[in-house]
């Protein structure tokens, strides 16, 4: 989304956690990318609506969200081990996946899995360390604030149809079992760096083999030629380049799964018996105004997603939760996936406003003020570390 | 959309207008663009998924439709004048767009207009000649069969907004008249070449300024930095660089209004006592097969669109119209203005077979079997023109 507010650089005020107000720069030490700065896979981006931390993490400008739909030239980018070469896409439909876990295992390419059927699905696609830049404690990892998040449409094949042109489920499956493509540096145990992860069966539901994103070819950025996509489900569990889809009895034991990806307390170390980060949930945020305005009839507007279940009301508070009024969708119902824009028109004389949003889902899920602390910096969605502080002049 | 069959050439089957089946190349002369073909505003075609009849009219090949979405990679492209250079798009918020009619006539920048408030709307984008290639009579213009037609989310600003900004309509206005930002040559007359389009006030339901596509900023190709879109309004009325937008109480007088894109007998010249091409009206077709297949269970699919009202279901026929399956939506519903996608699998023994598709909207309009002529092929919805012929071995 381009807003008057983007495509430049901004300092920005944000309220801190559990604190009174303070000012701070939304993400230390980071602005838009420099002019060369995005990496060879992800040139098509627009350099001003991101920023780049690594060659495999992008995030996308919180002025630049805020429509129905991410464009993927700012659209985030998050990669666990670098990405595979170009040419992984030259041929999509001769990618080969092999399907295991069922009455008759074996192989098919992409092409022989999109004669199965074609469906599209907007989703919302999370890293799970989405507002890990908002916790009060020092944590590893990319310090996200919101832009690890975008709104996308997504086509492919619904895994049950794959899973049936193989002769249904073996018994005694319980998890859904993705492996990505990328290659493995010979002389390591696979199971120490590849991104192998495992959902719950019950996902099958919405589980799907994508091969295209906002009606593109997926580009190798975004996991082509084909994707394991769970919409609602965080975005680790997309898994890129998947080669294998296997159902299976007991999760990866890969360390992605059995200890990353875990939400722990602060100090302890990842383990099998924690949550892992699976299905999203109910969250919002501002994405316009930023920066100082001049008073008078203000537009607030952001993005309101309800997990996995469909977003049905958004509120603003210009006085950091004091009060709140209602806010309007200003973008069509695209499912319980998808996240809507939404707007609301202000009167603001000129002061300090701390604007909040806080969002309520369909099985009547409402962000919570304050988000306690994990290890990692998981799922983030308290609505006050999310405010944004306005001076209106 | 990439599907099996897609990404190459194919020559492809198709039943001819109020006749026995014959077959014909559906888009006579044509096929995938070759390499260095695409004119440089619309280089970031994908030359597979597009054939280039002009420099200024590029269509979307029909295997490569289908989806939910049209990636702007294969979205058609018509121009009615050289587009403008690519340096318009240079500052988009800088773009000056002048409203007449209005209590406080004035310019407004496109960056003044996004803080009137942004809304998403998903919509199809079809040109009026859409169809014209099944015709049997002769006509002048793009031989277009299909693919002059997509899937789009657009993100603007609601007209009625800038209106409201600028004061309300002034007495008398019956028109929303849009003008086009394409350089005149001296010396022409302006109303002979000018792009200039006039449609019914009632249109500011849904009329609006555009200034994305699919989340990216409007390409030069599609009309960027600012479009007047209106959803459910054919391609025309959606007037690229529009740099001036008026309430009228008259229609334009350029040609482009006054006898072009004028509803007519075969025969006759155009007049402004015809009907315009203003509303689309409900249609589909199938995008898969279109070659031969193996025997066996096939599914087909295609897109469907209620012009002006969701669409609210679609059937298929694998002989000829003789019997009729209802098919199923593989895509969300978006919206009165959206097309949706759809499929059925069915059970084809090898023989021939003549695979059409008809659509139903909420409104009770259905599509006809065949479409009269007129003068300049504008709007064909005949389901059995659009049929396809497929030899199953």
């Amino acid at each position: 989304m381009s807003y008057p507010i983007n495509r430049r650089r901004f300092l920005v005020t944000t309220a801190a956690a559990g604190t009174a107000a303070a000012t701070v720069q939304l993400t230390p030490g980071r602005a838009a990318a420099q002019d060369g700065e995005l990496p060879d896979f992800a040139s098509f981006k627009t350099p001003d609506d991101v920023m780049v931390w690594t060659g495999n993490t992008i995030e996308t400008e919180r002025g630049a969200q805020g429509g129905s739909i991410t464009g993927l030239s700012s659209l985030f980018v998050r990669n666990n081990l670098p990405a595979p070469p170009q040419s992984i896409t030259d041929d999509p439909d001769g990618w080969v996946i092999e399907i295991d876990g069922v009455a008759n295992p074996g192989s098919m390419t992409l092409g022989d899995i999109k004669r199965l059927g074609v469906i599209t699905v907007s989703s919302v696609l999370q890293c799970s360390g989405n507002g890990r830049a908002f916790f009060g404690h020092e944590t590893s990892g990319t310090q996200w604030s919101v832009g690890a998040a975008g709104n996308v449409v997504w086509t492919g094949v619904p895994l049950n149809a794959v899973i049936a042109a193989m002769g249904g489920p073996a018994d005694g499956a319980n998890f859904i079992t993705g492996t990505g493509g990328e290659e493995i540096p010979a002389g390591l145990d696979p199971n120490t760096i590849m991104v192998e992860r495992s959902i719950p069966i019950g996902a099958l539901d919405q589980a799907m083999i994508a091969f295209e994103v906002n009606g593109e070819p997926l580009p190798v950025a975004h996991g082509g030629p084909a994707r394991m996509v769970t919409p609602g489900y965080f975005g680790v569990n997309n898994v890129k380049y998947v080669k294998k889809v296997a159902l299976t009895a007991e999760e990866s034991q890969a360390k992605i799964q059995q200890s990353g990806y875990r939400v722990r307390e602060v100090g302890a170390g990842g383990a099998p018996d924690q949550p892992s980060m699976y299905e999203m949930v109910v969250k919002s945020w501002i994405t316009t105004p930023l920066v100082d305005v001049q008073s008078g009839k203000i537009l607030i507007e952001g993005v309101a997603m309800g997990g996995v279940s469909t977003v049905t009301g958004v509120e603003v508070s210009t006085d950091g939760g004091a009060t709140w009024q209602a806010a309007d969708f200003t973008g069509p119902d695209t499912g319980p996936f998808s996240w809507r824009p939404f707007a609301l028109m202000a009167d603001m004389p000129a002061g300090q406003y701390e604007l909040a949003s806080r969002a309520t889902n369909e099985a009547g899920d409402t962000q919570p003020e304050d988000f306690p602390p994990n290890h990692r910096g998981y799922g983030h969605n308290g609505w006050r570390d999310h405010a944004v502080l306005v001076t209106v002049v």
